[in-house]
Protein backbone atom coordinates (compact mmCIF):
# COMPACT_ATOMS: atom_id res chain seq x y z
CA UNK A 1 0.00 0.00 0.00
CA UNK A 2 1.54 3.01 -0.79
CA UNK A 3 1.76 6.36 1.86
CA UNK A 4 -0.30 9.49 1.29
CA UNK A 5 0.90 12.73 1.94
CA UNK A 6 1.77 13.14 4.93
CA UNK A 7 -0.27 16.74 5.26
CA UNK A 8 -3.19 14.48 4.24
CA UNK A 9 -2.93 11.06 6.86
CA UNK A 10 -2.14 13.52 9.68
CA UNK A 11 -5.29 15.81 9.05
CA UNK A 12 -7.72 12.27 8.52
CA UNK A 13 -6.19 11.31 12.31
CA UNK A 14 -7.12 14.93 13.54
CA UNK A 15 -10.75 14.29 11.97
CA UNK A 16 -10.59 10.70 13.08
CA UNK A 17 -10.21 11.90 17.05
CA UNK A 18 -14.02 14.15 16.64
CA UNK A 19 -17.05 11.98 18.01
CA UNK A 20 -19.08 10.21 15.44
CA UNK A 21 -16.57 10.41 13.06
CA UNK A 22 -14.64 7.09 11.97
CA UNK A 23 -11.69 7.10 9.22
CA UNK A 24 -14.17 6.68 6.35
CA UNK A 25 -15.90 9.86 7.13
CA UNK A 26 -12.74 11.52 7.61
CA UNK A 27 -10.98 10.59 4.83
CA UNK A 28 -14.20 11.75 2.87
CA UNK A 29 -13.90 15.27 5.21
CA UNK A 30 -10.44 15.22 4.24
CA UNK A 31 -10.72 14.98 0.49
CA UNK A 32 -13.83 17.33 0.27
CA UNK A 33 -11.69 20.29 1.66
CA UNK A 34 -8.97 19.38 -0.76
CA UNK A 35 -11.23 20.89 -3.44
CA UNK A 36 -12.72 23.85 -1.25
CA UNK A 37 -11.00 27.02 -1.64
CA UNK A 38 -7.52 27.93 0.49
CA UNK A 39 -9.71 30.85 2.23
CA UNK A 40 -12.68 28.45 3.18
CA UNK A 41 -10.15 26.22 5.04
CA UNK A 42 -8.16 28.57 6.21
CA UNK A 43 -10.87 30.85 7.60
CA UNK A 44 -11.85 27.37 9.37
CA UNK A 45 -8.29 27.33 10.56
CA UNK A 46 -8.48 30.76 11.88
CA UNK A 47 -12.04 30.04 13.87
CA UNK A 48 -10.97 27.13 15.42
CA UNK A 49 -8.18 29.22 17.05
CA UNK A 50 -9.82 32.17 17.88
CA UNK A 51 -12.59 29.90 19.85
CA UNK A 52 -10.51 28.40 22.23
CA UNK A 53 -9.25 31.83 23.10
CA UNK A 54 -12.64 33.99 23.68
CA UNK A 55 -14.70 31.58 24.95
CA UNK A 56 -15.01 31.34 28.28
CA UNK A 57 -16.95 30.28 31.28
CA UNK A 58 -19.64 32.21 32.53
CA UNK A 59 -18.68 32.55 36.69
CA UNK A 60 -22.99 32.22 37.37
CA UNK A 61 -24.17 29.49 35.44
CA UNK A 62 -20.85 28.24 34.20
CA UNK A 63 -22.08 28.20 30.31
CA UNK A 64 -20.15 29.37 27.76
CA UNK A 65 -19.41 33.23 27.46
CA UNK A 66 -17.45 35.86 25.96
CA UNK A 67 -17.32 37.27 29.01
CA UNK A 68 -17.07 36.99 32.92
CA UNK A 69 -20.71 35.94 32.85
CA UNK A 70 -23.02 34.96 29.96
CA UNK A 71 -25.76 36.69 27.92
CA UNK A 72 -28.19 34.66 29.67
CA UNK A 73 -26.78 35.77 33.08
CA UNK A 74 -26.38 39.52 31.96
CA UNK A 75 -30.14 39.91 31.01
CA UNK A 76 -32.24 41.77 33.48
CA UNK A 77 -35.37 40.40 32.23
CA UNK A 78 -35.18 36.67 33.31
CA UNK A 79 -36.10 35.77 36.06
CA UNK A 80 -33.71 34.59 38.68
CA UNK A 81 -35.66 32.29 40.51
CA UNK A 82 -36.71 30.09 37.79
CA UNK A 83 -33.07 27.48 37.67
CA UNK A 84 -32.77 24.89 35.35
CA UNK A 85 -29.95 22.43 35.81
CA UNK A 86 -28.21 21.10 32.76
CA UNK A 87 -25.45 18.82 31.92
CA UNK A 88 -23.59 20.82 29.43
CA UNK A 89 -23.80 24.23 27.82
CA UNK A 90 -25.04 22.38 24.77
CA UNK A 91 -28.26 21.54 26.45
CA UNK A 92 -28.40 25.25 27.19
CA UNK A 93 -28.38 25.87 23.23
CA UNK A 94 -31.17 22.97 23.20
CA UNK A 95 -33.28 24.80 25.78
CA UNK A 96 -32.59 28.61 24.39
CA UNK A 97 -33.83 27.18 20.78
CA UNK A 98 -37.43 26.51 21.98
CA UNK A 99 -37.88 30.02 22.81
CA UNK A 100 -40.21 29.90 25.79
CA UNK A 101 -37.84 29.42 28.86
CA UNK A 102 -37.65 32.42 30.95
CA UNK A 103 -35.48 31.75 33.49
CA UNK A 104 -32.20 31.20 34.30
CA UNK A 105 -29.19 28.49 33.94
CA UNK A 106 -26.55 26.10 35.83
CA UNK A 107 -24.21 23.99 33.75
CA UNK A 108 -23.11 21.03 35.86
CA UNK A 109 -20.52 20.04 33.58
CA UNK A 110 -21.27 16.39 33.55
CA UNK A 111 -23.21 13.51 35.58
CA UNK A 112 -22.28 11.85 38.60
CA UNK A 113 -20.60 8.85 37.01
CA UNK A 114 -18.54 6.30 39.05
CA UNK A 115 -17.50 4.03 36.47
CA UNK A 116 -15.96 6.76 35.02
CA UNK A 117 -14.90 8.37 38.22
CA UNK A 118 -17.21 11.43 37.90
CA UNK A 119 -18.37 12.18 41.63
CA UNK A 120 -20.40 15.06 42.97
CA UNK A 121 -17.37 17.28 43.70
CA UNK A 122 -16.46 17.23 40.12
CA UNK A 123 -19.19 18.34 39.10
CA UNK A 124 -20.74 22.39 39.92
CA UNK A 125 -22.98 20.96 42.35
CA UNK A 126 -21.43 22.25 45.58
CA UNK A 127 -21.33 26.16 43.00
CA UNK A 128 -25.55 25.27 42.65
CA UNK A 129 -25.96 24.69 46.22
CA UNK A 130 -24.66 28.15 46.85
CA UNK A 131 -26.62 29.89 44.47
CA UNK A 132 -29.73 28.63 45.90
CA UNK A 133 -28.48 29.23 49.25
CA UNK A 134 -28.81 32.93 48.50
CA UNK A 135 -32.18 33.02 46.64
CA UNK A 136 -33.80 30.62 49.31
CA UNK A 137 -37.04 32.17 50.86
CA UNK A 138 -37.72 34.54 47.63
CA UNK A 139 -41.26 34.02 45.98
CA UNK A 140 -42.10 31.32 43.64
CA UNK A 141 -38.36 29.65 43.18
CA UNK A 142 -37.92 27.14 41.34
CA UNK A 143 -35.17 24.40 40.63
CA UNK A 144 -35.41 22.32 37.46
CA UNK A 145 -33.57 19.52 37.09
CA UNK A 146 -33.06 18.98 33.68
CA UNK A 147 -30.10 16.36 33.30
CA UNK A 148 -30.95 13.81 30.52
CA UNK A 149 -33.44 11.14 31.73
CA UNK A 150 -30.44 8.45 31.51
CA UNK A 151 -29.21 6.19 34.72
CA UNK A 152 -26.49 8.88 35.25
CA UNK A 153 -28.67 11.75 34.94
CA UNK A 154 -31.55 10.31 37.09
CA UNK A 155 -29.06 9.41 39.70
CA UNK A 156 -27.49 12.81 39.85
CA UNK A 157 -30.77 14.63 39.78
CA UNK A 158 -31.83 12.72 43.36
CA UNK A 159 -28.61 13.30 44.58
CA UNK A 160 -29.25 17.17 43.55
CA UNK A 161 -32.70 16.52 44.85
CA UNK A 162 -31.65 15.75 48.20
CA UNK A 163 -28.90 18.20 48.76
CA UNK A 164 -31.45 21.15 47.87
CA UNK A 165 -33.39 19.57 50.73
CA UNK A 166 -31.00 19.59 53.42
CA UNK A 167 -31.05 23.56 52.78
CA UNK A 168 -35.12 24.30 52.59
CA UNK A 169 -37.33 21.68 51.61
CA UNK A 170 -39.85 23.93 50.68
CA UNK A 171 -38.46 24.56 47.88
CA UNK A 172 -39.54 23.65 44.79
CA UNK A 173 -38.20 20.94 42.59
CA UNK A 174 -39.20 19.70 39.38
CA UNK A 175 -37.64 17.07 36.81
CA UNK A 176 -38.20 18.01 32.78
CA UNK A 177 -40.56 15.27 31.66
CA UNK A 178 -40.19 12.13 30.45
CA UNK A 179 -41.88 9.86 28.25
CA UNK A 180 -42.99 8.81 24.42
CA UNK A 181 -41.04 11.91 22.12
CA UNK A 182 -43.69 13.12 19.69
CA UNK A 183 -44.57 11.71 16.60
CA UNK A 184 -43.36 8.22 18.35
CA UNK A 185 -45.70 5.33 17.83
CA UNK A 186 -46.38 3.55 21.43
CA UNK A 187 -45.49 -0.14 19.26
CA UNK A 188 -41.95 0.73 18.80
CA UNK A 189 -41.71 2.31 22.57
CA UNK A 190 -39.55 0.77 24.82
CA UNK A 191 -40.31 -0.32 28.01
CA UNK A 192 -38.84 2.08 30.14
CA UNK A 193 -39.90 5.12 28.04
CA UNK A 194 -43.23 3.36 28.02
CA UNK A 195 -43.32 2.48 31.77
CA UNK A 196 -41.79 6.18 32.27
CA UNK A 197 -44.80 7.56 30.22
CA UNK A 198 -47.71 6.01 31.76
CA UNK A 199 -46.51 7.38 35.17
CA UNK A 200 -46.09 10.77 33.85
CA UNK A 201 -49.90 10.59 32.43
CA UNK A 202 -51.71 14.09 33.34
CA UNK A 203 -55.19 15.42 32.94
CA UNK A 204 -56.33 17.28 30.02
CA UNK B 1 -33.72 32.83 22.34
CA UNK B 2 -29.99 33.87 23.81
CA UNK B 3 -27.56 34.70 21.29
CA UNK B 4 -24.83 32.11 21.63
CA UNK B 5 -21.17 33.66 22.01
CA UNK B 6 -20.14 34.89 17.93
CA UNK B 7 -17.28 32.42 18.08
CA UNK B 8 -19.04 29.42 18.57
CA UNK B 9 -21.74 30.18 16.03
CA UNK B 10 -19.45 31.05 13.33
CA UNK B 11 -17.24 27.64 14.22
CA UNK B 12 -20.77 26.08 13.93
CA UNK B 13 -21.62 27.01 10.61
CA UNK B 14 -17.84 26.16 9.21
CA UNK B 15 -18.60 22.94 10.41
CA UNK B 16 -21.82 22.95 8.88
CA UNK B 17 -20.72 23.66 5.39
CA UNK B 18 -18.94 20.01 5.62
CA UNK B 19 -20.86 17.56 3.65
CA UNK B 20 -22.68 15.04 5.86
CA UNK B 21 -22.80 17.68 8.87
CA UNK B 22 -26.15 19.05 9.87
CA UNK B 23 -26.51 21.96 12.79
CA UNK B 24 -26.84 19.47 15.57
CA UNK B 25 -23.75 17.54 14.63
CA UNK B 26 -21.64 20.51 14.07
CA UNK B 27 -23.18 21.50 17.63
CA UNK B 28 -21.78 18.74 18.71
CA UNK B 29 -18.36 18.87 17.25
CA UNK B 30 -17.88 21.97 18.56
CA UNK B 31 -18.72 21.88 22.10
CA UNK B 32 -16.71 18.90 22.14
CA UNK B 33 -14.24 20.78 21.11
CA UNK B 34 -14.88 22.79 23.98
CA UNK B 35 -13.61 20.80 26.23
CA UNK B 36 -10.72 19.61 24.47
CA UNK B 37 -7.11 20.81 25.13
CA UNK B 38 -6.32 24.32 23.52
CA UNK B 39 -3.27 22.59 22.04
CA UNK B 40 -5.16 19.66 20.22
CA UNK B 41 -7.48 22.81 18.64
CA UNK B 42 -4.75 24.95 17.88
CA UNK B 43 -2.68 21.94 16.10
CA UNK B 44 -6.15 20.99 13.96
CA UNK B 45 -6.08 24.44 12.86
CA UNK B 46 -2.17 24.30 11.84
CA UNK B 47 -2.76 20.86 9.51
CA UNK B 48 -5.88 21.96 8.20
CA UNK B 49 -3.59 25.31 7.35
CA UNK B 50 -0.41 23.10 6.28
CA UNK B 51 -2.34 20.89 4.14
CA UNK B 52 -3.80 23.54 1.68
CA UNK B 53 -0.56 24.84 1.25
CA UNK B 54 1.37 21.02 1.12
CA UNK B 55 -0.80 19.21 -1.09
CA UNK B 56 -0.24 19.51 -5.19
CA UNK B 57 -1.33 17.62 -7.70
CA UNK B 58 0.61 14.49 -9.45
CA UNK B 59 1.83 16.39 -12.52
CA UNK B 60 1.25 12.62 -14.32
CA UNK B 61 -2.35 10.72 -12.54
CA UNK B 62 -3.48 13.87 -11.09
CA UNK B 63 -3.69 12.34 -7.63
CA UNK B 64 -2.46 13.89 -3.99
CA UNK B 65 0.87 14.53 -3.65
CA UNK B 66 4.07 16.45 -2.09
CA UNK B 67 6.23 16.65 -4.90
CA UNK B 68 5.52 17.24 -8.77
CA UNK B 69 5.26 13.50 -9.21
CA UNK B 70 3.44 11.17 -6.22
CA UNK B 71 4.60 8.50 -4.50
CA UNK B 72 2.66 5.72 -7.00
CA UNK B 73 3.76 7.27 -10.16
CA UNK B 74 7.61 7.59 -8.47
CA UNK B 75 7.94 4.05 -7.49
CA UNK B 76 9.68 1.98 -10.07
CA UNK B 77 7.99 -1.45 -9.13
CA UNK B 78 4.25 -0.50 -9.70
CA UNK B 79 3.45 -1.58 -13.38
CA UNK B 80 3.31 1.26 -15.74
CA UNK B 81 1.51 -0.91 -18.42
CA UNK B 82 -1.58 -1.12 -15.84
CA UNK B 83 -3.25 1.93 -15.35
CA UNK B 84 -6.56 1.88 -13.45
CA UNK B 85 -8.85 5.03 -14.00
CA UNK B 86 -10.72 6.57 -10.83
CA UNK B 87 -13.04 9.23 -10.24
CA UNK B 88 -11.29 11.25 -6.85
CA UNK B 89 -8.12 11.02 -5.71
CA UNK B 90 -9.91 9.47 -2.88
CA UNK B 91 -10.76 6.36 -4.60
CA UNK B 92 -7.19 6.00 -5.54
CA UNK B 93 -6.88 5.21 -1.78
CA UNK B 94 -9.87 3.26 -1.27
CA UNK B 95 -7.94 1.31 -3.81
CA UNK B 96 -4.50 0.95 -2.25
CA UNK B 97 -6.11 0.10 1.26
CA UNK B 98 -6.94 -3.51 -0.55
CA UNK B 99 -3.18 -3.76 -0.70
CA UNK B 100 -2.76 -5.84 -4.12
CA UNK B 101 -2.50 -3.66 -6.95
CA UNK B 102 0.16 -2.98 -8.50
CA UNK B 103 -0.06 -0.62 -11.53
CA UNK B 104 -0.92 2.62 -11.48
CA UNK B 105 -3.50 5.63 -11.78
CA UNK B 106 -5.26 8.20 -13.91
CA UNK B 107 -7.41 10.48 -11.89
CA UNK B 108 -10.11 12.28 -13.82
CA UNK B 109 -11.29 14.45 -11.16
CA UNK B 110 -15.01 13.46 -11.73
CA UNK B 111 -16.95 11.92 -14.26
CA UNK B 112 -19.32 13.45 -17.10
CA UNK B 113 -22.63 15.02 -16.03
CA UNK B 114 -24.55 17.30 -17.89
CA UNK B 115 -26.78 18.51 -15.67
CA UNK B 116 -23.97 19.54 -13.58
CA UNK B 117 -22.39 21.26 -16.52
CA UNK B 118 -19.28 18.75 -16.15
CA UNK B 119 -18.06 17.26 -20.09
CA UNK B 120 -15.81 15.68 -21.10
CA UNK B 121 -13.13 18.70 -21.08
CA UNK B 122 -13.52 19.62 -17.50
CA UNK B 123 -12.42 16.13 -16.76
CA UNK B 124 -8.80 14.37 -17.52
CA UNK B 125 -9.68 12.85 -19.90
CA UNK B 126 -7.45 14.14 -22.88
CA UNK B 127 -4.49 13.93 -20.74
CA UNK B 128 -5.21 10.09 -19.86
CA UNK B 129 -5.70 9.60 -24.05
CA UNK B 130 -1.64 11.28 -24.25
CA UNK B 131 -0.47 8.83 -21.55
CA UNK B 132 -1.99 5.70 -23.54
CA UNK B 133 -0.87 7.39 -26.89
CA UNK B 134 2.94 7.32 -25.12
CA UNK B 135 3.04 3.31 -23.46
CA UNK B 136 0.40 1.67 -26.51
CA UNK B 137 1.72 -1.43 -28.15
CA UNK B 138 3.50 -2.00 -25.01
CA UNK B 139 2.82 -5.51 -24.00
CA UNK B 140 -0.14 -6.53 -21.68
CA UNK B 141 -1.21 -3.63 -21.73
CA UNK B 142 -4.59 -2.75 -19.18
CA UNK B 143 -6.83 -0.03 -18.49
CA UNK B 144 -8.93 -0.56 -15.60
CA UNK B 145 -11.93 1.99 -16.29
CA UNK B 146 -13.22 2.00 -12.33
CA UNK B 147 -15.26 4.57 -12.10
CA UNK B 148 -18.26 4.26 -9.84
CA UNK B 149 -20.77 2.02 -11.01
CA UNK B 150 -23.81 4.74 -11.06
CA UNK B 151 -25.27 6.50 -14.38
CA UNK B 152 -22.75 9.16 -14.71
CA UNK B 153 -19.62 7.16 -13.91
CA UNK B 154 -20.61 3.85 -16.76
CA UNK B 155 -21.24 6.76 -18.90
CA UNK B 156 -17.98 7.97 -18.71
CA UNK B 157 -16.45 4.54 -18.68
CA UNK B 158 -18.32 4.25 -21.90
CA UNK B 159 -16.99 7.52 -23.44
CA UNK B 160 -13.37 6.75 -22.44
CA UNK B 161 -13.65 3.47 -23.89
CA UNK B 162 -14.26 5.03 -27.26
CA UNK B 163 -11.77 7.33 -27.08
CA UNK B 164 -9.12 4.94 -26.51
CA UNK B 165 -10.43 2.49 -29.00
CA UNK B 166 -10.09 5.59 -31.38
CA UNK B 167 -6.21 5.51 -30.61
CA UNK B 168 -5.92 1.51 -30.79
CA UNK B 169 -8.74 -1.05 -30.85
CA UNK B 170 -6.71 -3.95 -29.69
CA UNK B 171 -5.94 -2.25 -26.36
CA UNK B 172 -7.42 -4.29 -23.46
CA UNK B 173 -10.17 -2.10 -21.45
CA UNK B 174 -12.05 -3.49 -18.29
CA UNK B 175 -14.16 -2.05 -15.93
CA UNK B 176 -14.63 -3.27 -12.21
CA UNK B 177 -16.67 -5.68 -11.10
CA UNK B 178 -20.46 -4.71 -10.02
CA UNK B 179 -22.66 -6.99 -8.80
CA UNK B 180 -23.64 -7.92 -4.74
CA UNK B 181 -21.48 -6.27 -2.26
CA UNK B 182 -20.03 -9.39 0.08
CA UNK B 183 -22.32 -10.28 2.64
CA UNK B 184 -25.48 -9.02 1.05
CA UNK B 185 -28.58 -11.09 0.64
CA UNK B 186 -30.29 -11.53 -2.76
CA UNK B 187 -33.62 -11.13 -0.90
CA UNK B 188 -33.04 -7.30 -0.26
CA UNK B 189 -30.81 -6.55 -3.60
CA UNK B 190 -32.04 -3.80 -5.82
CA UNK B 191 -32.78 -4.47 -9.34
CA UNK B 192 -30.22 -3.18 -10.86
CA UNK B 193 -27.64 -4.67 -8.71
CA UNK B 194 -29.32 -8.24 -9.10
CA UNK B 195 -29.47 -7.81 -12.94
CA UNK B 196 -25.71 -6.41 -12.93
CA UNK B 197 -24.60 -9.69 -10.79
CA UNK B 198 -26.69 -12.23 -13.09
CA UNK B 199 -24.65 -10.19 -16.16
CA UNK B 200 -21.73 -10.67 -14.59
CA UNK B 201 -21.64 -13.86 -13.71
CA UNK B 202 -18.01 -15.74 -13.50
CA UNK B 203 -17.63 -19.86 -14.29
CA UNK B 204 -16.36 -21.43 -10.95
Amino acid sequence: MAEFPLAIKNLIAAFERLPGIGPKSAARLVFYLLNTPETYVNEMARLLVAFKKDIKICKECFSVSEDDLCVICQDSRRDRNLICVVERAIDVMAIENIGGFKGIYHVLGGVINPLDHVSPDDLKIYQLIERIKKIKGEKDLEIILATNPTMEGEATALYIKKRINEIDDSIKISRIGSGLPMGADLEYADQATLSRAMDGRRDI
